[in-house]
């Protein structure tokens, strides 16, 4: 018999409010029946949601919170005053291996410090990731780091590509994933000094086979490479123009559909291939991120997901549960530092 | 009698060869027929191609040139080997005022570094950058830097904004641009130091009425700002991603017309919003760059543009040339100059 997947769910995180965790929570459970969940959250609140629920009978526990991280709650606060918070306790039950996975859908920066702090980083990684899925021509691809790091010299990046090629592998299902660094050229010599070193790092170490170099931003959509990899700073904004260009999409859709009779009457013709259509453009069913690099799974879900949403972040959890990602980084690591050491 | 508009073109630059150039710059003629061309590239072919379009008739001279930039030209190879290519002499004529403005669609680097040479920045300007506009929700907005400058201090960014506020007043005629500056998130503590500096140079500046603070990369496309600074590194990477998603969206859509009997019969009903919605999409029909903080309008064309493009690009070029845009910039700039004095 295969043993339960135990997630830890911040209940408290999401602008939404728990009942949006709580349902999302239901509908993985559907697709999974092998979860079992640690609710953190106000327990009488939570009693009340879950028990219209008849999917997570018998298959949850709840541990009690009345604090909560607030939105702008920066992470050295976080830290100093929200350890017994929704997100604190669900954070500290991953470090006692309570649980395998956790899913938050509460304060980026504070889930990402307080990660750090309690799980540390895995051994040998100088900072931890923010790493998802975006859609590309092919199907899907990884970005990252989205966000958790604005500053990053050659050595971090180099780091994010051998992390990006195990998330990867995992979430794509590729055995033999392309990795590309985002750049403003293709040319060897674009770019800033860190890429560039960063390159020659990647090139001279066992991830060369993976490697395809430079590529640019509508590179990306092409589908050109499984992993790109970036700072921060530049992925999250590539991230979240990409979310505003497929919104704006998805309004001209929607008003040459409506705005005349023929519109009217091509929807009932194409209902369901539009459908689909929305889904594709829809970034909750992408949602999920994990924070790449700790010792834990973390998973974090947008504040604004409503239960589809959330829901598809807990099985980015489950599914990084029944895979040891972390032991295959920590061996690839010796590999990458020799040529860090290198160049450094 | 108002004067003709000179422009000149380098005709050598397109990735499509010379007939998408002459053919875009007769769209543009028709347009206006004000335009008079000095062409720049090999005469004997220009010659050919230029007598196949009545409407250029007695508006053109052709300046001969057998010298290209090339596509992988260095700006400083450009700068010492290409003085005499088409891209060059043209540069050369904007310098002596034998034209009102110059478009060409060659080598971004080679342009801009020729041009900076030759041309020299706006008295006080710091750093030419490359400004275009993209559609968001409610229209247009501009973005700046696309890519002529990978690292920004603060007071490059500030006078971005100050060009940008002037760009945006001509081009999307706006009386009183909105300004925001991109970054990881809306509160003021975040983002780089150089980005924070920028954003307290330009609150204490006469920019304070348009600044309306940080923005996010989604905030783009729903019409936050008039005008989104940002370094061209970002800048680029965004432009390019908002390019590559608006392209996998019309990927998308055309699939669902083409994939059955209901998408074939729904696009003939929707035939002309589908062709608005198609050109909505198309970055084709906002191309154009503006190299601003030069003596000179300088208007860089997409290589892979094609007649549309490329007469999109002149029209730009022409509207500038009737609005003394470097003037307004220089007097704004002694308003923006003591408060980065004060900061720095």
């Amino acid at each position: 018999m295969i043993n339960r997947i135990k997630i830890a769910v911040d209940a408290m995180g999401s602008d939404n409010g728990p009942e949006a965790i709580v349902s999302g929570a239901a509908l993985s459970k559907e697709r999974d029946p092998k979860i079992f969940y640690r609710f953190f959250g106000n327990k009488k609140e939570l009693v009340k949601i879950i028990s219209k629920y008849k999917v997570l009978e018998d298959s949850f526990y709840i541990t009690n919170s009345d604090e909560i991280v607030n939105p702008d709650d920066k992470p050295s606060q976080a830290i100093r005053k929200r350890k017994n918070s929704s997100m604190g306790l669900a954070i500290e039950s991953l470090k006692y291996k309570e649980v395998d996975a956790l899913v938050s859908a509460g304060n980026t920066g504070a889930l990402m410090g307080m990660s750090k702090l309690q799980l540390r980083t895995l051994e040998g990684i100088q900072r931890p990731a923010i790493a998802a899925t975006l859609p590309n021509i092919k199907g899907e691809f990884v970005l990252l780091d989205l966000g958790a790091n604005i500053d990053c010299n050659a050595a971090i990046l180099s780091q994010f590509a051998l992390m990006g090629v195990e998330f990867s592998k995992v979430i794509l299902g590729k055995e033999k994933p392309t990795v590309g660094i985002l750049n403003i050229g293709t040319e060897k010599e674009k770019g800033t000094p860190h890429i560039q070193e960063a390159a020659k790092i990647i090139e001279n170490s066992y991830l060369s086979e993976n490697y395809i170099g430079f590529i640019e931003g509508n590179d990306m959509t092409l589908g050109l490479a499984d992993v790109v990899i970036t700072d921060g700073f530049t992925g999250n904004v590539a991230l979240k123009t990409a979310e505003g260009v497929a919104k704006l999409c998805s309004s001209y859709i929607k008003a040459i559909f409506s705005n005349s009779l023929s519109g009217n009457l091509s929807y009932l013709l194409m209902k369901r291939s539009l459908e689909t259509l929305k889904q594709k453009l829809d970034p909750r069913n992408r949602n999920g991120a994990l924070l790449l690099g700790l010792n834990g799974i973390v998973v974090k879900s947008h504040g604004g997901a409503d239960d589809l949403g959330f829901a598809a972040a807990i099985d980015i959890a489950t599914e990084f549960a029944r895979v040891g990602v972390g032991e295959k980084i920590i061996k690839n690591l010796h590999n990458l530092d020799s040529n860090i050491r290198d160049i450094n």
